[in-house]
């Protein structure tokens, strides 16, 4: 994988030999010029508004024209292509669903790094493979440019009212102007260290949130069985050494608590496709790294097994569901 | 297992009516008379010695005579078996080490129900397989004595300064009087339900404590292999989805916290022995109740392993030593 | 556990003290004397069919006397409980569902050992704990009976045609007589030892066996995703080292065999039900020799969860189905 | 990834219409005229040498010179880089230890396709990510050359007798003359379909045996702590339907069998590595297919954890030594 990417980067030596990259206006850090925004789906529409509300212009574009409707319409201006995108911001956010999106994104043949300013600063909050954002920010850099990680945690609820957690990976002299720009959409922006930290960290989180969780679903399952009441072993659980925060603040078990995807038969939330997804990510970071994460991967296969069952759109806490005995089982 | 105790039963019904249970003495519920305490070992000691700074008289016994001597010193009166210590005591509390030591302390031919008052209260503070409790229960009942499962939470520390946490099961009724003595034994007394949800309880809290604990170590060893600072990246979790007791309140990598066990080479705490056992309960109580478990059984696993590679004695914990490379690997 | 049944133990010899056992017919090896049979079920139907085949007169009793009718019919004499088979046959053949069940058959207060003969042949071919077999081997002995334990392994199939393989644990010195029953009714009697081998070979064998067929199903399944034709997948395993029984003689998916349940959308062969409930024992013994079998452990808890979902009446071979896409699916 | 790769794709495209590829020669495909083999590692030079037994005039280059020695001594002409060995041949084999060094050797700058023949047929025995196959395939196609996956079964053994087994992905028409070269060095020679479908039926076949070996090592450690004898359970489980390749040909119990690496202190055989890096692979193409592979991935993880514990080097029925206690166990 390294050699591959290692090799792509010296074609993109030749390849940037062409692009002109004399006219690099100065990035004003403070001032609100224009912000670029790429990636407008379920969560990155709601945080380019938080962006415009707080009084950046925006230029911003998706590859489904749809997706731009609304934010036209709140005054952004809608370009064709990352490459545009990148001509004319020097900050640019990106949202996009996975690795290879990310990939065409930056270094496709209408990518941003084909227009990008030299000083521009790149901001991608994807949640991807961390070894792909270190490639880009080697490829970034060939063009004078800064690209940081920057995945974050909190569903389109926290992305609407700004609320997110950011996890920022980079050069640490940038994270000061990172931040400045992040804060507009979320309320805790974390330094992690260097490029690709931010997505480790994210990918480490929700390796363990999937784990509790699934642990959560089956302890509560087994407690129902051998006669407890979920409430009351809820609370038992919250105030032992059982606690976390699938079992005190989003419980998988309808009736325990109240405004969780549980009381909403698992509707809405954070859906086991993308769990499965993240899992993935974790999985091929651990491989590549030879670490073992025994649980974790175990955690992985559940959700796969789910999504084959008819669970893929359900919120992740359908474990419980998963696990549970059918009411017409046996 | 069922028809097995309950044919235990009928054979009790038989020999019970060869047992003189006329002599009924009231037990006064609020009056500091004497009560009993059999099973001195590391958590019973200190158990025992709370109650006699309680004020409480103390008759006790144990199959180790030199667990008693300590005691001995102390006031407490020492008699030859569990029968003896039945005879003379109304209140007795048992902290034994597993199901088979709990049924020859109460059925057995020198065992509490040999001579059991009438109107006696038996609570049982080991942890041991519900269906035992359930069992002794019914036994106890025959001769006219209520059992109570009443295990507890938290280790020697806790037992030594009385802030144990005890989950009740048994009947409503005596909850109260077995609050009276257990609080001087422990901070939290929680009434859990009927009898055996006590010990449902503990297993299925310690189920999902093994749980998030090799799911923290194995996202711990993960982030660090990724380049992230183990306390950033502990602090990271703990302000998010993955936080768990195990990530803020245990953390099983040096370094990350003092005054817990892996601050200390994994010495003291909860032993890998000890989990591994509570698990094999949560695995038999999931396996009599078809109750899939995938997570808590491949937890069991993982501890088993460990106790079969030289971690037997360490505090759980150390399963981020066993799951990170050796230093001289490979 | 141990303890609960030495306690048993003890409670039998004052209860056996009261049993006339005085006159013991010597119990004729060779010849065709009657042979008694209890537990007349889907498996022990059959069995019993060939023993009045090879020409011994049964005596026989079920709790169900349904099961009775079609082997009065063929001329074998019903009786009311397991005591007076015991009463009037000194070769006694045992099939019964469970643990709890042959407790009961052999302990119970209408059981065998209230009435053996001195000199009796006892041969149970249930699937129990091999600690059962043993605490049931005690107990016989001590009226002068032997126990074997003799498990099957093979179908109903298997039993109608006399092919069983039976795994023999007890008394080397009583397998000769042992085999010339079991002969009746299979084609392989294999002795493992003493008493409880016969159940641990059969319980090691499912397991591995569980491990195999799930093994299959997943590989079987990622290589079509994968774009291999099935058939030449299973052609590919079968002469490489991933060849196993379920790979080569019972292949779970469907199209590749003639034959077996996968060609008969999984009904028939040996049900998941059957399988979880082999690997519970597995488990079982497994904890209580504390060793690690996190593969059997996973495998338990995927029929588990198979139970759970739907699956607990078809061929367990269906974990192919489980795991892959559901047609309708995402 | 895959939009990677065709991104790469594109970059050649305009790359090789630089590259002078008028003069392609014919590729002979009955004739012994000279043969191209790059990577002389532990497997690639005992194979090497069989095309020279069979008399191909053979053209080799490895980056490590030492490793060329050998065969230089007997005829074999060695080149410095692989673009070198496709100029001169146009029938090449590589046998490389994983993706990055295929894609290296391939596409790199001194690679085979900088100078490889039009017509030329290009054999890789690598064991690779099969989604690397296919790109490496297209990259081939470019240039007008053909490229076959044919990765292998068998250790070094195998590879200096001749008896190897190949499974070969690609375009049929091709399969003739791959299987001319391939079977002066295997006795088997299968063909499984398109491009990458050679690597998949190696991946699958390795991840059964995993499943296999691991199963067959719990099992059998199970039912010596029962009390059967090792040699009389391996007899039983291969008479019956846990049988398979890891418990009848490569028994992981020393004393078992010999002749294999359970009676040699686990030398030799299949390193523990090297499973974990095909287990790696596996993962990584179940994860990409979306496929549930539960067992598969534990035993991978299984794998990780005895990497990390020092048995990397130990062939991987060693996996039986590190679930057996310790002899200084506890």
């Amino acid at each position: 994988m390294a050699a591959l990417f290692r090799r792509s980067q010296n074609l993109f030596k030749k390849w940037n030999s062409y692009v002109d990259i004399s006219f690099a206006p100065s990035r004003s850090m403070a001032s609100k010029t224009q912000v670029g925004f790429i990636g407008l789906g379920n969560m990155g529409r709601p945080m380019a508004m938080n962006l415009l509300k707080h009084g950046y212009p925006l230029i911003a574009t998706d590859i489904f024209p749809d997706s731009c409707k609304e934010l036209q319409g709140l005054g952004a201006q809608i370009l064709d292509s990352p490459a545009e995108v990148a001509e004319n911001a020097d900050r640019i956010i990106t949202m996009l669903p996975s690795s290879p999106n990310v990939i065409e994104v930056y270094t496709g043949p209408n990518g941003i790094l084909k227009k990008v300013r030299k000083g521009s600063l790149l901001i991608d909050s994807s949640t991807i493979d961390p070894s792909v954002s270190k490639e880009m920010a080697v490829a970034a850099e060939k063009m004078g440019a800064v690209f940081m990680d920057a995945p974050v945690s909190g569903g389109v609820g926290a992305a609407t009212s700004g609320k997110l957690t950011f996890m920022v990976g980079g050069v640490e002299e940038e994270f000061a102007a990172t931040k400045e720009l992040l804060n507009c959409m979320g309320s805790n922006v974390v330094y992690c260290g260097q490029v690709g930290t931010g997505q480790s960290a994210k990918i480490c989180n929700n390796m363990l949130l999937a784990i509790g969780m699934i642990g959560t679903a089956e302890t509560m399952n087994l407690g129902i069985r051998l006669g407890l009441d979920p409430k009351l072993l809820a609370k038992i659980l919250n105030m032992s050494s059982g606690r976390c925060w699938s079992s005190d603040t989003y419980n998988p078990v309808p009736g325990v608590m109240e405004g969780v995807p549980s009381a909403k038969n698992y509707q809405g939330g954070f859906g086991t496709t993308l769990m499965a997804k993240d899992l993935g990510l974790a999985q091929n970071t651990a491989s590549n790294t030879k670490t073992p994460i025994p649980l974790g991967s175990l955690a992985h296969q559940i959700y796969r097994m789910m999504c084959a069952r008819g669970y893929a759109s359900k919120d992740f806490s359908s474990v419980f569901q998963f696990l549970r005995e059918e009411e017409s089982g046996q």
